[in-house]
């Protein structure tokens, strides 16, 4: 418990509530694109339907046909599996305390981008890891680092990567990497853990391959969620992973909470049987695209333009590099908040061994574009006026 | 991991599915008394609501509101508290996860019922707990051994127990043993987790307070949830406790899942905010009277008279005790499913440290009155041609 981080990720929720601030903080994706008019259809029917099985307590391992339907959503994406190699969570973010307390005793290593998600770091931290750490650059992970830090940490269990549009820097791991990096797991066999929660909120670029995908020896779990896809509120996730793993997954998932919520599970599982959930997602994908072509567009007319900004193919989240010696945290702190009225997440706390100052994620999903217009407007004045 | 128990909950839950078997097995209430057409109507009017923030995400710690209502309903059960006091869980059972975690180091002791809830069982497994255990009469837990019990256990850390209604006996803790657990919890300065999911279900006798309404040393958890009062598929339960214990849960919460689902607690909140709760749990207690009386008198009918059932002021189960020497878990599997085509869950599973065998625990909650009264005279007609 002594790890265990003071709640960041909720202290920024709360500062994305208050209406006056202009908040590029959070993770949220936009709720004016919420499919609120079939949400309240399918959960009228499921809640309204003979019997009265959405109330009811369900299988912990999730609705069997949820888990078909997740199973098919994942063989369009060129994993090959089954339902029975699916397994519901409360969000992607369960599978992730699931990962370190199954693989990770007080001590043991795990590998992460540097920086990288938050949440996960917050995730890991009850299983008290060690961490070894991989730059990244524009195209992921440093793979041709990655080999030296696994000879370094014999200790290492698990290679942890957000493989597309990472969470915060926004970058996409390439597919030569991709390849060394499943390589490099094999040869010191290691889990990988691939999480994936804007995979498919691609805009431009050609789709890669998963990890999973290119897993041979069953040593990837992949991780996928409905949060940013269809809406946050729902709390699905889903684990895909050989059975050995995924049964213990399973295990932890009885004694965790049992199991997802059956109203959730039952409204996701008919809102795939009635609509397209494909075709909503073309809908995010163009919508994010013109977001984040206006977060960029304004970066590059208001901010200094020392400030380098990654250009993400995807995602939600664009990444800033100030000149080395800027406090992204107490600019926030002291100018950004009290003074512009914007909110974003200074960089330091993404990087998990050594925190690194001049960095900030940016958010480009949530806002409308007349506020990111008028947000990135007036950073870029409190930057230009900075002494 | 190592401990982590096979899911004898989850094959229950699936042997429920079976439509030509009775089941006596599972905790699942009447589906026939979930308020449908209202859960139906504040789901439709959350999610259309402008805005969507019940489909957004949330708090960690809940929405405000709800842990407002959630407080409220706590102080009407004689706990004082504030929404302050309240986090809210992914059901009880995470609570039961979390205190685990928060408490117990491997090879560390939690003290239970014996016989106790399974549930907690698989729940504590991962924290690799030790258990000494106290055994229950018609009046609780048997607290005049339960000094004995901690000064035999120095790394005694928590006292867990169902005080209402217990699972899996359906005793209830006298106010004299209440106040007598508390001040040995005291003495012996222990942690209580008190469980309360079947608390509001009575049907007969004096509502006896809670043990955190007797704690005076903010060393009572207490667990509640909407699962047997509204409906389990919300999977919605709350920790009521001290400061510091609470923020150390909240902070488990982050790590564990993030939030409670936004759309639950938005809908479990306008429920409370539309509808009469304490109404709705009033035709649950008189309707599952009916079914406890079904059941009792069915069993003084039916089954050979050396099995005794214990009489529940309330809840969801009856335990019967059969003779010395019967195995009801080989009775079970031998002929009550395959020939009386009858469900339940022997007793030896329930025995943190040394398996019973001559027990049952039957739930009357779940089948209609003819069903009740069916599965029991073909368990009779099975139990009387016995060998």
């Amino acid at each position: 418990m002594a790890q265990v981080r003071p709640s960041a990720i909720g202290e920024l929720l709360a500062l994305g509530a208050d209406p006056s601030i202009i908040s590029f903080g959070g993770g949220y994706p936009d709720a004016t694109l919420f499919p609120a008019d079939q949400l309240a259809k399918v959960f009228d029917e499921i809640i309204r339907a003979p019997g009265g099985a959405a109330m009811q307590y369900a299988p912990s391992d999730g609705l069997p046909r949820l888990r078909e339907q997740i199973a098919a959503l994942m063989v369009a994406d060129g994993m090959a599996c089954t339902a029975g190699d699916v397994l519901v969570l409360q969000g992607s973010q369960q599978g992730l305390d699931f990962a370190a307390r199954m693989l990770v005793d007080p001590g043991d290593v795990i590998v992460t981008e540097d920086p990288t998600f938050l949440g996960a770091l917050i995730a890991f931290a009850p299983s008290q890891p060690a961490y070894a750490v991989v730059p990244v650059d524009a195209h992921g992970m440093r793979t041709d680092l990655l080999a030296g830090v696994l000879a370094a940490n014999p200790k290492a269990r698990m290679i942890y990567t957000v493989p597309d549009f990472q969470n915060p820097t926004g970058v996409t791991l390439s597919l030569a990497r991709r390849k060394e990096l499943i390589a490099l797991a094999n040869r010191h066999d290691l889990i990988v853990l691939e999480d994936t929660p804007y995979r498919h909120i691609r805009f431009s670029g050609q789709n890669l391959p998963t990890l999973k995908s290119l897993d041979t020896e069953g040593r990837v779990i992949h991780l996928g969620s409905f949060s940013k896809v269809l809406v946050p509120g729902l709390r699905i996730g889903w684990a895909l992973a050989a059975p050995d793993l995924l049964a213990r997954m399973g295990l932890l998932k009885v004694a965790a909470d049992t199991q997802t919520s059956t109203l959730n599970m039952a409204a996701a599982s008919l809102f795939l049987d009635r609509y397209d959930l494909w075709a909503h997602i073309a809908r995010l994908r163009a919508a994010y695209a013109v977001k984040k072509e206006a977060m960029l567009d304004a970066i590059r007319r208001h901010l200094p333009q020392d400030i380098a900004a990654t250009d993400p193919e995807g995602g939600l989240f664009t990444w800033l590099t100030f000149d080395e010696g800027f406090d992204a945290t107490a600019f926030m702190r002291d100018v950004a908040l009290p003074k512009a009225r914007v909110a974003f997440v200074p960089g330091a706390t993404f990087f998990p061994l050594t925190p690194r100052a001049n960095f900030a994620r940016l958010n480009f999903s949530a806002q409308p574009i007349e506020k990111i217009e008028a947000g990135i407007a007036a950073l870029g004045r409190a930057l230009h006026t900075r002494p």
